[in-house]
């Protein structure tokens, strides 16, 4: 299969006294979206009730995390007029205040995102001094009240010969796209996961344009089931629910979460060898950077040392920060770094973590040799001229990718070494 | 008020190739820890109580997460005896499978989290491979079942001259306890928000010595519960839960949350200035770099062109990393970079996201001498030298600090800048 260009975001490659020193910015796959958030809009109901609702305006709708498309490399969009049976004809029309206060938690409202605005649409919407075209996700799984609703929806998409993609689509969407899906799958995919307040239990309610999530001081389900069910004790009904340390300043708790990963290459101390490493369900021969999750409290530096040695035994120096990658698998950030070890520190003890299932000095030729022919997604055939039994690497999408051909192309003696194309 | 020293991460300067290039690494305050967190052992029970119980063992314990201390810059620690009213002769007797098995919500269990092994020190503690003196943390905050035996723990403390010391203590503490007390503190702090699955709403058990929480299929309190006051439906007492989706495959709510965070150094087109904002809050004239939260499936690179952007208008070309900092308020990590405008794209604009008071460009030779004489925390008087009126900057501490120190120490000509002392 082809593989997707990468992006190339509007400012990143002006030519400055940076960009002269550190070589060109590496932008990875899921990121460079074409869309300007304006993340300060997103309290604005009269905005966003505006922006909902202008011809213009894009919605991508999700089924169980599996996003509207044409084929698994092309996304499609449905209008205001195809969702307005779900969610109304103005889900903004009352502001968050009001929201907070009329909170019910047996009603299932369907969750609607914005994600920002195409500026380079000369879509006729405007607000202030922004411009450009609206784009919402929507997920409309079918549950809840709105069950039925949302499997009419999904009916009629798929009536025009559209079809929700499963699977993870990160081999084949153009970067643009891949970056506006990556944004609305991770945060439907956080919404998805948290219906509750960690801190005291109850449900919780979306505000913001889907970007917190808020615990209500107050749920007028409990005054109907109340009612309906009867109360066994003598108190009044009453809406008020318990206290929450959520409701006092501000809780992370109510803001998406995003974990950060770190992966990276590592380079010997006579930086003529790559250290690679494998997981037992890999296909045969397919080897990739070391990479692990960044633990409370440390910093990226000292996670890259951490991971390394725990993972394979082998003691790093120097580390230096490459590049980033946004993952929405569910909510990653995967911070991109190359490490040199140090002299003596490259024996490979794999029972620490005995999380691979083998890890292996590679000569930079052997390296350079499987970019150009053994690159692949995980499920997918090596590229054209691989031989049996010769290394096979992660595809140009994955940042173990932009890593490797970094240190293959000089990363270590000038610029940054990347492989676009 | 002195400034304390950074830490000196022990293989992070040996000389290679790629320190060549880039320069010293530069280890930010609150990482450094000395301790090897040897994860891969917190789910070994008899590890971790062998750990628990040797002579060596250094508690650090921590009340409404202020940790004791002999003064603001000197944590102290208690012992096994010290702490075995409250923690029991042996937290770690069951494995973690029997601890799920038997969960009951209506006991407080006190907080433990296994820290790592201080492997410079020769304590006599080993375990297969691994060997050095043992860290933990414990939360002797009073509440629940373990009310007046923690009241107790307190008071016995208090006697020997120590102290539970309020605030934050990121000017004080030399850099080892810094980062030791950081995350302890962080993750004592994510285990206290997180009593509660966000995904089903019920409580949750911390298991891998502090490191995970699981949401349990069963619980033994809502048998007793049922038994103590009576069940009015006809249904069989039992101790099942409704399900959850954390019990199936991995689900990173179960794990510690880190917000990732970009601070940047802006840098004008021509090099010659530097972009500084401040809050109103903030004392008058300190000023200190731009900041923000990076968002779902954004680089970091494109998180710092944003936040520029939205705060102060400025538009960014050009982003490379510098350094990473941990920051245990209450889990950020700050990725610290440095920016260079767009030709043109110098133009302050504060109304788009109304965060700063002020923002503006300062030379670097205003912005050095202000390293100089005008540092401070917040709360803090400037320096010695400092004439009322001249900016003021955060302190050595600081990641902002270090990555003006870098650009104005020559980062974007060569090296990477670092104001080490």
């Amino acid at each position: 299969m082809p593989q997707p260009q990468l992006p190339e975001p509007a400012h990143a490659q002006v030519d400055s006294m940076l960009s002269r020193k550190f070589g060109k910015e590496i932008a990875n796959y899921f990121s460079g979206s074409p869309l300007n958030r304006v993340s300060f809009l997103r309290t604005d109901h009269a905005f966003l009730s505006a922006a909902l609702r202008h011809p213009s305006t894009s919605f991508l709708l999700f089924n169980s995390l599996s996003p509207l498309a044409r084929d698994p490399t092309k996304l499609e969009y449905a209008s205001f007029k195809d969702v307005q049976p779900l969610v109304g004809d103005d889900p903004y029309s009352k502001n968050e205040e009001q929201m907070v206060s009329e909170y019910n938690s047996s009603v299932t409202v369907p969750q609607l995102l914005f994600l920002g605005l195409d500026e380079r649409e000369k879509s006729g919407f405007e607000w202030t001094i922004y411009h450009g075209s609206p784009y919402f996700a929507l997920d409309v799984t079918p549950k809840g009240t709105i069950c039925s609703t949302a499997e009419k929806l999904i009916e009629s998409m798929k009536s025009r010969g559209l079809q929700f993609v499963e699977g993870r689509m990160h081999m084949s969407l153009p970067a643009e796209q891949a970056a506006i899906y990556a944004q609305a799958r991770a945060l439907l995919d956080w919404n998805a996961r948290n219906p509750f307040c960690a801190q005291c239990g109850q449900p919780t309610l979306s505000i913001n344009a889907g970007t917190k999530r808020t615990c209500p001081p107050k749920d007028l389900a409990s005054l109907i089931n109340t009612t309906s069910i009867g109360s066994t004790t003598a108190t009044t009904p009453t809406a008020d629910r318990p206290d929450c340390a959520t409701r006092k300043g501000i809780s992370n708790l109510c803001f998406p979460r995003t974990d950060p990963t770190v992966i990276m290459a590592v380079v010997s101390a006579d930086s003529e060898r790559i250290l690679l490493g494998r997981q037992k369900r890999w296909p045969k021969y397919w080897y990739s950077t070391l990479a692990g999750f960044v633990e409370p409290a440390e910093s990226v530096e000292e996670a890259v040392r951490r991971e390394v040695w725990e993972e394979s035994g082998v003691t790093l120096g120097r580390v230096v920060i490459h590049s980033t990658q946004p993952w929405p698998y569910p909510a990653n950030l995967m911070i991109g770094a190359i490490g040199q070890c140090t002299p003596g520190g490259e024996e490979i003890l794999l029972k620490h973590d005995p999380e691979l299932e083998d890890a292996k000095w590679v000569t930079l030729a052997e390296v350079k040799e499987a970019l150009h022919v053994g690159t692949s997604g995980l499920g997918e055939e090596a590229g054209e001229g691989y031989k049996e039994g010769g290394l096979r690497l992660p595809p140009r999408t994955a940042i173990a990718n932009q890593l490797l051909s970094a240190v293959t192309g000089g990363f270590l003696e000038g610029g940054n070494g990347g492989s676009k194309m």
